[in-house]
């Protein structure tokens, strides 16, 4: 199914007086403060997250997994889904692929209906953490196994990630290592960090030369006892010894306990080394929650950084990717998604409130109760009139949730694919 | 397939010299110590752990799962395994079933193959964290849920799994109650709570009269922003409005980085509220690793609480159950639980050795360096001589795992069962 | 020095207008969504916390302690302090004295004084960490302590605090017991703990019918392997050994690493069982900053629970004391404190707004979405305006931290008491 | 006081006997497993540790101090101390020292002593985390400060600390900057790295040619939001920004919870990248007890990966420094000295047995068993015999602690430098 904008506006209709009552009052104020209340709305229009081809299924645990019903069967009816979060949200405007999940039968097909719903196709995501069929295991590893046969099979799938990503207009691979042991002395640590160099060495020489490579880290999970690529030093280690278009992608949740993210987004900035982010949330582990959910002000202080470091030139804002990497155990994923969507629109827009002058001068000067009203003050205002107007003034609706809902959507999707079907991914 | 004592006598030969000699030497030095070797040796004879039912296939995590090859297709398959597991290394004469995974379609077979392997049955484990065709799903929660007809739905699979167990013979229910929420707001904490007490007790008002009910506290997974029992303080609550017949299960993977798990142990036995044990390691969560792979020593503190509090007369030693629950993801569960075992072995010996005399006159004279020589002098000391002289004793292999080897179990399991064969669990 | 309700009124005269628009408009709204904004004022005016008598002074840490300059160096001039800081922000109505730093010398003139400044005493604090004199050590412990004689020291100590805390008015007891050990073995875990429940059963028996007892609990620090009261479910267990007027404190800082503190409070709630709370707030360990500097969003989700469970009557709102505990590092302590007071307002007030007919309708429904829709809605609402305007309505400062420094209190404190007075505290 | 050679040789008489049966039968094993035991013990012999100036009074916390008596007045008195220590165990032969605690003042007069005691100067230790009468505080930071003069002024004191080190002998300077905030806003994250960069080039463009930097890291305390230096990637990123001969130094308390120490190790040795060690244990944060005291296994493991790291050649043995760094609350400091020395060695050697070329063939052959039982092999044996005969032929003694409680050395201590005396330090 396909929401149409004339839709969208019709069901905005009824609401739409008493947002630009409160928009107006808000805007009045903000621009007594001195903000050029029309350039943060462009801001915020501007600002687009990928969503990836997975997160449009329910997720689950080892323990199990809840079908959500009307799931995306196909390549297709995954755009489809992004399709509809694009016209509710108007926050999002590509979808990331993960092979071999979503191998296109029909290249040419595939990419028409894309642009016709206006989504492009952001980094690629290569699978070695699964066996499909492949001649060798990957039960201990690829990239960094320490069976040569077996890096050389898992380098020639990222190749051909690669090479479909090409066809599809991609500019990016993210290599998410999931690499490492469960035991002490299964692996060696320093032999494993250095075929895993190797490997992605020669993933990069086959790379075109417009692509970036992403490089997460992650601490633990699924292997237990350590991980080739567990923190931001090792991603960072390994992206400089192969090249400069390989950098460190953020995801929230692959952090040990009480792991201070911003400092770790400030560092890579520093270095113009932060390749982007995925967004979700975490109280314990990966937990893979709704970005914003649990720890809100963490997401706001990252969007403090990102803004502060890009209007310093640290590191170009345009040279960062930004992606939702959630998982929908409980929810509706589209809702979720929208949920999400919503959270980064609050917080980035919360960060662009900060007064950055003020802020630098009580740094300056050591007025730490200073500073903290300064970030607080932005933190307290209610932005979301803004994101609303951004959010409608690019084509979007005034409350996306609310119509989802009225229109009956996930019903729909029922009715049309069942209320088995699965979606590919975790 | 089936070991017996004579092969195992057999293969054993060639091995006992240089371990008589081992054993001579540190009983000597024991003896010495003013130890009694002989009573040592029959302590770790009589320790005997069970087995899960679902430890003996390939574990996985959400990202996937590796299978091992020849894996139980059926209980009486898992109850071979047992067999061979007990046969090799003697620390094991009990199983421990999950229902519905291992509902018995012929009790009194199964209970014949049982005693002909020498195998009792261990608590019974109920399943109401996955759906498996019942009426109603357990998506957001079982015992705790908000609808009554689910909570009702969940206390009666508990009533039949008590009535499944109570004719094979098991004397206890083992409720690990994986209820919770993944947002805030999602439940409210206080009656999720409330339903869970009434829920526990209607189903400890159907437990015959000779039965414990075991209760887990987890602090999260699969839910992921709060579970209903996240702690030993929450599962002690509910267990003392219960019954007295209700207490606490330990499961050394269920706790928050860096929890004093020991000292909750001595706190359990004050109170006489310890009801077992589920062993295995984590380094960061519920890693569920082979126990004593990560944290050895915190084991042997463990079983020096245990030891201590069962000598003081705090709580009985024959009141608390053990039993081994670990994911098998990249080793041979076999193999795994055969180290298990032996970790277990060691470190329960170890703790036998601490001169308890003298480390409590340390503590009451305040002799910290003293007391911390009393544990090392214990936990330094090279026990495995006496570890496998019980087992020996008790008809089991010098060297299990080399046994297991040495007749290719492995390979001849997956010849009668297939390469393929998936035991049924996580 | 002595801030006059006169001079704040002519402070804020300036700043009135503006917001009154700002507390119109968000009032208007708020009548609009079905809100009693008079109510919610009123509740807002009547939650008054508790200040302790040592966060006037500068902390420290092992480390080192920076001064901040005229620190109060009396009982006196900490009542001083207090006087000014209820002055600005009418938060506060009360002290939290600490003996032995805070034995009055003169009890009916410090009674005076504190009248004169319209504060009260709250719970009284005993220190059985520190060595001050006393025959016996606290190196080992106090109330847990191997030796009789230091136990008995321990008690002796508890009750003279009850003694001073009758004369001045005080009607509890709050017990911080540092007791524990650095090392495995140090300690009896079993044997501390019933000298602990012993010690304590002693010292209720000696405290006023009318009194409390506030038992607090710590994983760590500055005991670093093992705390005789490490979590709540401990103290409970304490408390309801020792008399019903004996309950558990929550210090937010005390709490191992990703605990659902808001789910501590409402467990405790449940059984009655919440003495209070110490408010800060903290990254990694008991860090001691200002409440709600850090995690916001947990301190709103922590009010939920006190005011959901005080409207459900789990537990009467009255019967729980509220207090801030924070070490001022880095601010000064005043301003600090005013930041402190400041966001608890604003959490406690978001609580207010949450719409509990929708979230439990949520709830009942299993509508994980619509649940986090209901706390963002209130968590998003800028509420500052109502907490502005109960401070106004009870005639303190619009802007407090701004009064202060326009005023200089901070320079004529030092002028006063010396650049290099040191409070007593930690 | 001073031990003398032949005192100890006297005193060892009685026990040496019952050592040679223990070493001949531990021998007698390991040479028939193809150990090299004469070349082991030689090891063991010249692997020595320095310790630090600091560690010889007793520690505190936040919360208090408890002294222990006889602690050393002077640096003279200190170097004595580590003489003993010397004397007794054999197993330090460096002192590291503080500046400005120990700023000597007849530079001859302590170079001479520690010739006679055969002591020598380890690294240099400045100091920019207390205000200790210098110009400008560093309440708010030093090498990282947002004020130029007090960034000039820290670097200034580091290139004192330099020159003191260069008069005694010292080869090395170790930055431990406990730089950072503790509140987000506080500093400017990337500003105060950059700075923090700045500071140190300037630093170690006026070290020595044959001198090194060991930069520490650590992630929180006495900063409780940031601190610049926060993990081993942040320490890289500066010591390759600042030269060759800075490397990072692992401190092994200085790490959130859960971390993989030994893969930080090994990443850094992949590198050459290791400048040191400073021993101590930890349950919670920096808690600073006595290495291997908490956690033995994690300490073997980093051994491990030491030694296999020196073999395979990614860094050489001699390049990496080795220092005790804990704090003596509740212990007698020296006691505990020889606590973690012994520590040290037994966990140095067990690594030392570890059958590489199996343990290899088990990670190529994907044996992960296999690789479990090899570690185990090695830290099940029990090599205090190995230890213990090392230290004798170096010429210590056999039970240290035993011979210094026999000699009521802390009790001399005591007569000579009173129950009062205070050491510097924390």
């Amino acid at each position: 199914m396909k929401l149409t904008s004339d839709k969208i506006q019709e069901l905005n209709q009824s609401k739409l007086s008493s947002h630009q009552e409160e928009l107006n009052f808000l805007s009045n104020r903000l621009s007594k403060e001195g903000h050029d209340v029309e350039s943060l709305i462009q801001k915020i229009k501007d600002f687009q997250i990928a969503v990836p081809s997975w997160a449009l299924g329910a997720g689950g645990t080892r323990f199990g997994r809840f079908g959500i019903g009307g799931e995306p069967r196909t390549l297709e009816e995954k755009l489809e889904d992004i399709g509809l979060l694009k016209a509710l949200t108007q926050k999002t405007d590509s979808v990331s692929l993960h092979i071999p999940w979503d191998i296109p039968s029909d290249v040419s097909g595939v990419k028409e209906l894309a642009t016709d719903l206006g989504i492009g196709f952001d980094a690629m995501n290569s699978n070695t953490f699964q066996d499909y069929g492949q001649a060798e295991t990957y039960k201990l590893g690829s990239l960094g196994n320490a069976k040569k046969s077996i890096r050389d099979q898992a380098v020639a799938h990222n190749i051909e990630v690669i090479e479909i990503g090409e066809k599809l207009g991609s500019k990016g691979l993210t290599v998410w290592l999931a690499d490492g042991s469960n035991f002490p002395g299964q692996s060696s640590l320093r032999n494993s960090l250095q075929w895993t160099q190797e490997s992605l060495q020669a993933i990069y020489g086959k790379m075109p030369g417009d692509w970036k490579m992403l490089l997460e880290y992650k601490p633990y999970e699924p292997n237990f006892y350590h991980t080739i690529i567990p923190d931001w030093g090792t991603s960072s280690l390994l992206c400089k010894s192969v090249g400069d278009r390989a950098k460190v992608l953020v995801d929230l949740g692959h952090h040990l306990p009480n792991t201070n993210i911003e400092q770790i987004v400030a560092t890579l900035m520093y270095q113009d080394m932060l390749a982007g982010f995925h967004f979700n949330d975490s109280k314990y582990g990966d937990d893979d929650l709704t970005t914003g959910s649990i720890k809100p002000y963490q997401l706001f202080l990252i969007f403090c950084e990102l803004v502060s470091g890009a209007e310093d030139g640290a590191q170009a804002w345009e040279s960062i990717s930004w992606m939702i990497d959630a998982s929908h155990n409980t929810k509706d994923p589209i809702e979720d998604l929208m949920q999400a969507l919503e959270m980064i629109g609050v917080c980035f827009t919360k960060a662009l409130l900060v007064d950055r002058k003020k802020l630098s001068a009580c740094q300056i000067e050591g007025d730490v109760v200073g500073a903290q009203e300064c970030l607080q003050a932005a933190f307290q205002c209610d932005v979301r009139p803004l994101v609303k107007e951004a959010r409608i003034q690019n084509g979007g609706a005034c409350d996306p949730i609310s119509v989802y809902r009225e229109l009956e959507i996930r019903k729909k999707l029922i009715n049309t694919r069942g209320a088995d079907s699965r979606s590919t991914g975790l």
